[in-house]
């Protein structure tokens, strides 16, 4: 074996704060937006029209990961899928990401090498990479990782722009992770078709600038459920969203699946969380864009329903909930 | 006492992760750089000159910061300091900060309360506000702060443009918060001026914008000591840099405590770190901005010296060091 084929055995400690920076950024290839990358005091990002798009989101271990159940690399594209999915929801295109890593001396370095390899996979998806960061001491795995966007001249879709008479739309499928957090729960480690979703979401990350184009009215990423995010958007808009449940297909895998499991799918596609698909409105003229299919409609009034009744199940996840 | 006058003494599980973050950001004016605050699913902030700067510092709880030395106003003040001296490194003004909370259930709101006036404190200082954020359950009370600024035209100020002949100058204090630190170590609480000092630093935020505008070279801002974040000065510009202790004033304040600690006062003023002040190289020719003093040279060569010779004191703090 030559040096560089000798795994490295070193912890975080030995290889210490530079050195994993430079493991994390040295030889990979910025973005065209970064105009100065990662080891000055800051990073500086281009803003083609003169705003830009900001979005953090914080990983812990033990509450939104288990090292159990996901490998570094899965954890590191996950930290980066949830933030990026808010770029997108706001009509986005993403142009970069700073990290803030906290962990324990004691870890491998080539754990950290995998986290960071994660981020840049999930990044590279997304047309993006990492531009800057800070590694610091913790006795808990804490990812914070802020990304920045470019609205490319568009206005920001936000949540409070949903008009009664708008068709609701989604992008992307709903209830995989909450599948896999449930086979994951009991013990299992397959299929991996829900395992996988719930390690790793994949955002439908160009459905939210192209609803953008095609003049959504709002939209937000289904972090915490469907049902629990489109509260958010029926309180900023000022309005009702009535689901559909004849329009909302519970995908065959996931029926069998929740059959083996004694489990309720569509419980998963209302209020599982963690898909980080897209959920927008439009106007009812407007043709939906590729990659959108309609779920439900706008109505005057307040709150969410499913077929025109108040659901019952349980509502989507909260910190600190009681 | 009316509702309002009695103390809050709920818990932060009791609030929960929206009540807290409406308790964080209501009622709280917005800097004009701020398009669209928080609320949605990201912010958008200006961006005058098409370029955004950005950084991120994470402050965890017994490595940065300690509660029984600090008080919430301190720590929230302290997380945003570090970061707005990043984006005042570069020679920017600040537009925005985005905060990752990771805190228990078991803190009181309050506790949270008094963590954000401090933030705000500090960002309405440097002329800024929070406009974005996360709130997650840790164990481990950390702080992940992202900011950004505006370089409004100018190119950014890095490590890697100081030439030899430049002036190296300094601009905000050195070696109080090791003072401070140190002070605290051996049990006492005062004085207040170095233990103030340690809690909370003071960047000299306006500086780095004059050191862009009058030429500066090369900057960075003091985290991990004068000497060792100087190395990295002469390491991005393949210089030397020799800082003279003729010019170097240590402050009597400085002198007395060290005194009565039987401490060295100058090795504080060397290689303390987390006073956040500004060293920026400029060309000879060029008259330093208010604020800035000479303290040394920039020469051909390598590494950093003291009056011409190695300095054999200690090197600054790095994480994980061994």
């Amino acid at each position: 074996m030559t040096p560089e084929e000798r795994p490295d055995t070193r912890t975080v400690s030995q290889v210490g704060e530079f050195g994993l920076i430079r493991r994390v950024t040295d030889d990979r290839r910025q973005p065209e937006s970064t105009l100065l990358g990662p080891g000055d005091d800051a990073a500086v990002v281009s803003a083609s029209d003169s705003r830009v798009v900001a979005t953090t989101d914080v990983l812990v271990q033990n509450v939104h990961f288990r090292l159990d159940w996901s490998g570094p690399r899965h954890v590191g594209r996950k930290a980066v899928a949830v933030n990026l999915s808010d770029i997108a929801a706001m009509g986005a295109v993403p142009t970069g990401l700073l990290v803030g890593l906290g962990c324990s001396g004691e870890f491998s370095a080539e754990f950290v090498d995998e986290l960071a390899a994660g981020m840049w996979e999930e990044a590279r998806r997304a047309g993006t990479g990492l531009v800057g960061g800070d590694m610091v001491t913790a006795t808990e795995l804490t990812i914070s990782v802020t990304a920045l966007g470019d609205l490319q001249g568009r206005p920001p879709v936000t949540r409070g722009g949903a008009r009664p008479g708008d068709v609701v739309a989604l992008a992307g499928g709903l209830g995989w992770s909450a599948a896999g957090l449930e086979v994951l729960a009991r013990g299992f480690r397959s299929p991996l078709s829900v395992v996988g979703a719930h390690r790793v979401p994949e955002p439908p990350y160009g459905a939210g600038p192209s609803a953008a184009e095609a003049g959504a009215t709002s939209m937000i990423d289904i972090s915490d459920g469907l049902l629990a995010d489109l509260e958010h958007v029926a309180t900023a808009s000022g309005v009702s969203l009535d689901i559909r449940t004849d329009q909302l297909e519970v995908p065959q895998r996931l029926l069998e699946v929740a059959s083996a499991l004694g489990a309720d799918a569509r419980h998963w596609v209302l209020n599982g969380g963690e898909d980080q698909a897209l959920v927008a409105t439009f106007p009812e003229a407007a043709g939906l864009p590729d990659g959108w299919s309609p779920v439900g409609r706008v109505l005057a009034g307040e709150g969410v329903t499913v077929d025109g009744a108040e659901y019952s199940g349980e509502a989507g996840w909260r910190h600190w909930r009681q």
